[in-house]
């Protein structure tokens, strides 16, 4: 596929997630996007394999952190090591875009940026290109910024929502249209009357903008950081960017580009996008993303006896379910986890259980 | 402790048991014995080191099979190696107490034997001890076969029960009694009447005789066992043992010691015991020996939030259960089993199928 943007695309891919929902088999050196939930590939391979069509992988830039940058080498070996951004630290999705797009705009400052996380499941890698193809040609064509509105399919209370505004055109088959506001993680009822309302969208991190305009509304809604981004550069050019990097990195403002961009600006669009999509949340995100068997979902070596609805992981030993239901079973080779569907969400407080009882290296 | 009987007292101890109600953590060669369910030591260890106040080491002998004969040395360094007796393969009971006794009878033809389980619990050894050293002076001082009778604390169907009859004297403080018969495996009702009756107790597998006893009786009881030893022992005089066993032992009678010797003779009497007894039949049979805590019972690396009531063992990674109730997981480095405590028993089932996939490695 290619797309009538005429000034040169680049793909910026959000990959310093962390977090420990998936824990025992996310750690913190193997977060989330190098779990093996693409149909047996890492969710940061696939991301990466799904964008190559529209942005060649020499445009493809992943930002990542430190702790985890040998792993996203290894995880992408056909992506020119230069291309792989390591952060010191993490600060929050404005930082990481915006050292991107000032990095960007050193060598061509006319590039239109589209950006993706590293760790959700798209199914349909083609309609997703589609989006971000609109997405781009809207980003050049009419500036502003851009970012893509998902259909929601249930009224979820961990997500962002945004409001679909005035339409102002269609671009490869898909709705283009102003965003009126976002909201913020709504309660339950407020989600439930969004969703039903039609004209909301989940704001899904999947964005599309100039670089130029990226500066520009850095530089206005987020000065501090425009600031830190411009001693950072200019610091580099002369020593070199690691030491840059290390000195002026830790000291950008923490914040994500959401809140502090896309809900502050004043010219935002949304393309609204039909494809399936699922950001994997806790063990059972699986089973929207993975085929349901005769025990539920399970991934690895698997044996059940009448099992019934089931999550079942191994990324190591063999795990056998007999009888169970409703259960979440994770075993790896140092640690396995059996919590009851129902309370996945508690394996925070488990693991800040282990971190009290200095288990790091279980963490 | 000594005890009065005037010839010397040898122990046997049947450590040939193989299975798979144990599973991840037992295996074809770890069987239930050498499972650390006594304290942190195995069943085995802790059995023979019971023994040791009443019957030196030099004087315990311990039965096992080819497949574990290497496991059982190394899990008895203080037993010389001459010691460990090795059946080619397990022919039940009977002929192990055969083969023990044929041989014993060679090197000390006045030898009284008293003979226990390798994989039983007895937390108060010195009950045990005074129970044989009672059982002992019974069988040297009486004649016939002696056998323990323990206390039955619930309405097992599992277990083979004795009647108590005639009480015929006290001896280190137990009462000793004819048996009027034996009760194979009852029913449930069965079983309940004998609890409530109180002149019933479970037959563990614990006995003593003489030597020339057990030998007489065989020769009565089990014909075909007699000869084959008889053939054995003398083939073993010309042309070694190990040769000799591996011809002779495979053809020898498979039959318990209960059925084929115990419920036919005419003079059984019974050491009525009252010490805690286990067999630990089960995941769910840990709960009687191990202390609970808050989680219920568990063993090794185990962490856990809320979880109720569960048997929770690790023998490798660490088990984390989060709100789990009436569950048991067994973690090993190869294999994690998580099973309702309801149906624990269908561990062989998963066993089976585990053998049907030809996963043999696992068994």
């Amino acid at each position: 596929m290619s797309t009538s943007t005429e000034a040169p695309l680049f793909a910026v891919v959000m990959a310093g997630g962390s977090g420990t929902r998936f824990w025992p088999l996310s750690r913190g050196r193997r977060p989330k996007q190098f779990l093996p939930f693409a149909g047996g590939r890492s969710l940061l391979a696939a991301t990466v394999e799904r964008l190559a069509p529209l942005v060649p992988v020499e445009r493809i830039q992943v930002v990542t952190v430190a702790p985890v940058a040998d792993a996203t080498r290894r995880e992408l070996p056909e992506l020119p090591a230069a291309n792989i951004l390591v952060e010191p630290e993490g600060r929050d999705t404005a930082a990481c875009l915006g050292w991107a797009g000032w990095r960007l705009a050193e060598v061509q400052p006319d590039a239109v940026m589209v950006v993706t996380p590293a760790d959700h499941v798209i199914p349909d890698g083609g309609a997703l290109r589609r989006a971000l193809a609109a997405a781009a040609e809207v980003a050049q064509k009419r500036g502003g910024l851009v970012t893509l509105g998902v259909r929601p399919t249930r009224p979820e209370t961990g997500f962002g929502y945004l409001e679909l505004g005035e339409k102002e055109e269609e671009r490869w088959g898909l709705a283009v249209h102003r965003v009126s506001r976002f909201v913020e993680k709504p309660d339950l009822e407020r989600a439930r009357s969004m969703v039903q309302a039609g004209n909301f969208r989940w704001n899904a991190g999947m964005f599309a903008w100039r670089v130029e305009v990226l500066q520009q509304a850095i530089r206005r809604y987020l000065p501090d950081l425009a600031a830190g981004l411009d001693r950072l550069m200019a610091d580099a050019r002369v020593e070199g960017e690691q030491p840059a990097l290390a000195r002026h990195y830790p000291t950008l403002p923490r914040t994500s580009i959401d809140f502090g961009l896309m809900e502050k600006a004043d010219e935002v669009r949304a393309v609204a996008t039909e494809f399936d999509w699922c950001d994997v949340g806790s063990w059972n995100g699986l089973a929207e993303i993975l085929p349901a068997g005769e025990a539920g979902v399970t991934l690895g070596e698997v044996i059940s006896l009448d099992a019934e609805n089931c999550v079942l992981v191994s990324d190591g030993p063999l795990v056998a379910a007999v009888g169970v239901r409703d259960l979440v079973v994770v075993a790896t080779n140092d640690a396995v986890l059996v919590v009851p569907r129902a309370q996945a969400q508690r394996i925070k407080e488990l693991v800040a259980k282990l971190q009290e009882a200095g288990r790091d290296s279980l963490l």
